[in-house]
């Protein structure tokens, strides 16, 4: 807490313009990046040609180097971590959190990463290596390597002295209590602020340590959450299968793990799957969005099957066709609220997959109020519009079911993929809307097959 | 940090059922929820039904109705306290933090908060009131009134003592360093723990004390993720326009907010306006959805006029009706594509409305690409399908230049709405998908009417 508030960079929209205009020159551009706030260098960063990227972060300083490479998105990291030579990402990497560089590694190709890791000190490297093998979404994949350890013998003078020193930069722990171990280094106690202050000097550790909550390396991400919420603490300590302290699990990491899930489920219900920036290469985005759109496209050949197979009806009754595409459009966007809702209600927790049938009694008593209403209303439209009461009452009954239909499964479909162990931000919006495409054709075309006397003037 | 390990709860499911079975008896619902962890103990009240959740609530301690609260998604703390007694409701409501405390008292109507706040103390009550004035994305609304404070002729010893009292609950103020102000209030410094340590305990903290980065209360969200991205402090001190300090924002309570933000925007872009829970009426979850709905239908009967226009053609070619849907999904599935990258990477601070041509081209690119492959692939399926080559040249040609509209839209619309100030979230979709769903019809029934000698057989 020693900066000065003037010392936080304003900035004028010159070295905006100069970042973007004068890319040829790294010093100049560098310098430019320098003066802005981490967000505005990231986005300057980013929007530069692959090769000027490179150019700007080698005339970078390292240090500016890792706080940007920390605050991008991790695939963008990832990116640019690959294409620097060994030793100069090396030199990057030794500056960051040891989570950081495990999430980075981690998802580097095995040759690359190694490339790098033999570039580092023998020490960092296997520590690296052995938190990278950690789930993402545990608290081994979460924590960082760095913790406060004591022994129960030492004294509250060392913790302090600890404290005090300015050859420990004590920033680095983000905020930790002193963890207290034994010999072996299994996780004893730990010593609050108050217990440090309150006692001798010469008084051991061993006499003042309380024990802590901890958490397995294998702790899930949704129990951290809910430990932290029920806990005040800014980290918890992690064991590992032998009570081995090994890491601490900061309140921080949590909290950007959570943000990441559901930035990314929003991406995945669109068909992106991992992080697509437009700085990433563009053959690189336009294939993942294919990979999904073309998986699309046959859900939509079977759901036109049904329209093909009542050209017949749809022939004698053109009007009809004016309304297929919006009977299934509304049925889509009812039943996507249904599946927001459940997916939103799975993030918070509020709902589990065994809760399907309570889920669908829900969702039902809002699809069939919602259904007679858009029903009537569309019906009202279609009558209107064509002068065919018959048309209304088609058109109305099959957005009216189908409707209820959307919701029902909307609302269910994400608990029983997630109960199948699929992710359901993925495949719930494809399934959901070609079946209520499908439905809607066939609730609308046969309805009219049978209704064909009175559609007909 | 002085509970055990043993104590955090199992979750046994017997304990889950009893919750279910017996909400006719609060005493032991409110035993079941004291043994169930904070979010599984959330999930079992809501989904009771409102009155047993009200009578659970009195049933509990005011400490776990008030953790209960602080868990729940805030429109539904709303709801609960509102239908709480007012005196019961300040109970509980005294139990939680300002920030907490302000969000509730700020969403209630006015009498109900009025009825609440008149069973408080004078001095919180109007120290919620203050808060509840700020905007919730700003420094102000994100802020807890209880600061870590003391005067510039304070000693070190006197903060030491603080800290080392039991009386002083030091967990309320979640680890922030002590702040330093003069007579008047106004911020003047902040001491570091290193500094407390170091001094003498008769030195004052004038002499120890360095300039803090403070921010004021209007700052906003995106402004104080950006600070707390760069410092690795847990908290920053608030100062209001006359440089008097008046809070300290948590880093928690940022992370909970962009956290919330993006969840909003997700449930928004399906229309969902508040955070919609299944616990909430029926009518109210009803009406919400039906709103957005009902605004869709006009949009999709803008749409399908265009349909309606060429009637004559479709009554010619029977089998344009089968690829009509087809081609309006698809370009929206790609143009919502191109929309959910824009809004990441407007949460993310790497793109600005002034971006738009910039976004732009990168789009139209992809757009290029994936509408010739997607243009090709529909083509040759109608072509196939229905035995007519120039079928497939019509739908292939309307797709993929009705692909490459989609994905120009979808990537640049976002930034206009937020340039004049509305929100993305909510209007992109709709609007992305009324004018791909005309361009799409139109591209596919004016090339048909072009091109009808070679498609009639």
């Amino acid at each position: 807490m020693t900066k000065d508030a003037s010392e936080l960079p304003e900035v004028p929209d010159q070295v905006t313009n100069q970042v973007a205009d004068e890319p040829e020159i790294p010093e100049q551009l560098s310098a430019a990046l320098n003066s802005l706030s981490p967000s505005d260098a990231l986005r300057e960063l980013l929007s530069l040609s692959p090769q000027a990227r490179l150019d700007a972060l080698l005339a970078l300083s390292p240090a500016l180097a890792a706080n940007l490479l920390a605050q991008a998105p991790n695939e963008t990291a990832v990116e640019i971590v690959g294409h620097l030579e060994p030793d100069r990402a090396a030199e990057i990497l030794a500056l960051l959190q040891s989570d950081v560089q495990a999430d980075l590694i981690g998802e580097l190709g095995t040759s690359g990463a190694e490339a790098i890791l033999s570039e580092l000190e023998f020490e960092s490297a296997s520590e690296i290596r052995r938190l990278s093998a950690y789930d993402g979404d545990t608290a081994g994949g979460l924590m960082m390597a760095e913790v406060f350890r004591f022994r129960e013998a030492d004294t509250v003078g060392k913790v302090l002295r600890d404290i005090a020193s300015a050859d420990d930069d004590f920033e680095r722990y983000r905020g930790q209590h002193p963890y207290i171990t034994d010999d072996n280094g299994h996780l004893k106690g730990v010593a609050s602020l108050r217990g440090l202050l309150t006692a001798k000097r010469s008084a051991t550790l061993q006499s003042i340590m309380t024990v802590p909550i901890s958490v397995s390396v294998d702790t899930r991400l949704d129990e951290l959450e809910d430990l932290f919420d029920a806990h005040p603490f800014l980290g918890l300590p992690a064991v590992d299968d032998f009570g081995v302290l090994v890491g601490v699990v900061a309140r921080s990491a949590v909290a950007e793990a959570v943000l990441e899930r559901a930035e990314t489920q929003s991406l995945k219900r669109q068909g992106l799957v991992g992080d697509e920036l437009r700085s990433m290469p563009l053959w690189l985005r336009s294939r993942r969005r294919l990979a999904w759109l073309s998986a699309n496209i046959v859900l939509n050949i079977i759901a036109a099957s049904v329209i093909s197979a009542y050209e017949a009806t749809l022939a004698a009754v053109i009007a009809l066709a004016v309304f297929l595409p919006m009977v299934s459009d509304m049925s889509g966007c009812s039943g996507n609220q249904a599946v927001a809702v459940t997916m939103r209600e799975l993030s918070l927790g509020l709902v589990r997959p065994i809760d399907a049938f309570r889920v669908w009694l829900k969702e039902i008593s809002v699809g069939v109020i919602n259904g007679i209403a858009l029903g009537l209303l569309i019906g009202l439209v279609a009558w209107l519009w064509k002068g065919i009461p018959a048309l209304g009452l088609v058109i109305g009954l099959a957005l009216a079911l189908n409707t209820m239909l959307a919701v029902s499964i909307g609302g269910v479909v994400p608990l029983l993929l997630k109960r199948i162990g699929q992710d359901p931000a993925v495949a719930s919006g494809p399934l959901l809307t070609t079946v209520t495409d499908m439905a809607g054709f066939f609730f609308v075309l046969s309805f009219a097959t049978v209704m064909m006397p009175w559609l007909v003037k």
